[in-house]
């Protein structure tokens, strides 16, 4: 591989790495929702009634679990998105992305909560809680790698300000509905 | 990287990630199989004989594990097969990997259910139900990546063809039996 | 990336797939060998006597812990050493390397029953069992590369039947120790 | 892929394997943490209170994640930072890279062990001296990169000492503050 042309530093951390570590944790996070889901108990092993009972009991874990699955999935789009611009990895973009990574692993979490106790809103506080965390360090990261000089310079300025302008206005706006519910939980 | 010397726009998601997720949840799906198997209880525990009992028992169990792994182990071939004809990965063909991913995930479960209820004909239809949901996820793929320009050029169209027929066959076969046993189950 | 100048056909099977596939499957087996391990219940939750006693009482587990932890590395050292050498990957290869991974990925299960049941003859054969699964799917494979011409051309044939014998010696010595084992476990 | 000019020995184990291996168990590690969180069971589903008093409960076991979740992403940067500079994987780099990836998998009973009984030293005896037998692992590895002429040979002479004395100093200093806390502990 050359050295680019450029005296630019190279990235310090290994974009390729960090990318790795990223997916990793997301399918795992994806792949473990399943495991909140568990085989019920039935009296009658054989009964088709019993255990198709048993299943529609559980049914806010089937949906919490598609609902999360499809969630993170387009967290993963998003970041898809993101990441192809960025051109190095400083230490701080690397803690915010720990920190968007540990709202991903959290989230097996969230939906077992979810999924259990559907009804309850405090459950839906942390699910949404954890999804605006990822948000933010997301924004974060977006401004933080505008100020180090860490973006691609194939990206225009007016391409950056439309993605912040985006970030800002679906962060702000989640909050905005979080702090409303949030509100409406806690006084009722 | 040079760019293609042709004006068709770049995949719009990283081909490379999408595989890497894919083989990353499948991988995940196929070791966390085993995690549905529990270690029986003993009284005496030096026992070989009560052991052996115990581990008989639960053959269904061991049977489930072998034949979703070596299941999910074809689903991979397959896509390893149709996956290197695909050029562009677009939204649509993100969402329709990503229901396939959510079926494939789900299998520990459905495996868990067979290991444990291999006598209840719901069972069984929960998971050939998973897996039809994956091969009919597979087959409009492959109709929405010719038709949104995605596939490589150097398929031919007859090539195209035979892959087509071959996955309408499949699924119709696989939905025609499912539909037959189903009712039959229902019914009975 | 050029095709080759010789007319051998390419591989049918992404080698870089497969070997993504396996890693992962190991990585995760090796990682899921410690859900195994189960928080011990406390009486007094300060008490550190009591802490060290419920973890002595379990040592076992860590030891079998342990040993999984590096039988794993030992055999992903040895897929490193052959796989190299491998240049196509037809489909016997691939079967033989799910049933290789269906072994590696039983692994936890096998740690988990010796861990909890050391001194039980069946837990040995159980996880001895496994090994030699793997061993000979692994010996298998060497030949039917050497049959199906998948052999990089770079391997001299006095390599290759040095690899092979020691596969042959290895898988067969396992074996003999296991069936005597076996017997003398089933007959005492 | 051009064979280097010089007549160094080429990586006796493949580094791109080595480096997935690692982070596809830090990745499982960091995620596997939250199976370890369970869903408390509430006497009213619907009560906001109840929940909340719940997880308020378990509030060591949410910091227990958090912490462990940040201390393998700084063990992941440090590896990140020494890996790069390794040019070939001897069999004894593989060895030391087990033990650090087995005191890594072990992760996440650590932090379930510390989540639950936080006040408890020999939990935090144990949390410690996993990170401590990770360092030491890394510190060995360093020197004996060294030894056998693994190292990138951009690596200047001071920058391998400036490596190696703050791998010795960390690792020293932590291992004095745990043998004093060990000792206080016992004698306690």
């Amino acid at each position: 591989m050359k050295k680019p042309a450029t005296s630019r530093p190279s990235s310090p951390i290994s974009k390729t790495r960090l990318e790795f570590l990223f997916d990793g944790i997301f399918a795992i996070a994806m792949t473990i929702l399943v495991l909140e889901i568990k085989v019920p108990e039935l009296s009658d092993r054989h009964s088709v009634a019993e255990l198709g009972q048993a299943l529609k009991h559980h049914a806010s874990v089937f949906i919490s679990y598609l609902l999360s699955f499809f969630m993170l999935g387009m967290l993963w789009y998003h970041h898809n998105q993101h990441f192809r611009h960025l051109e190095r990895i400083t230490k701080g973009i690397l803690f915010l992305h720990l920190v968007q990574l540990a709202s991903a692993a959290f989230f097996p979490f969230c939906a077992a909560l979810i999924g259990r106790y559907a009804t309850n809103p405090l459950s839906m506080v942390v699910y949404i809680g954890c999804i605006i965390t990822y948000r933010w360090a997301s924004t974060a990261q977006w401004m933080l790698a505008k100020k180090s000089a860490s973006l691609s310079r194939d990206l225009t300025q007016a391409e950056y300000r439309h993605f912040r302008k985006r970030n800002w206005i679906v962060s702000t706006l989640m909050t905005g509905m979080f702090l409303l519910y949030l509100f409406n939980t806690l006084t009722k």
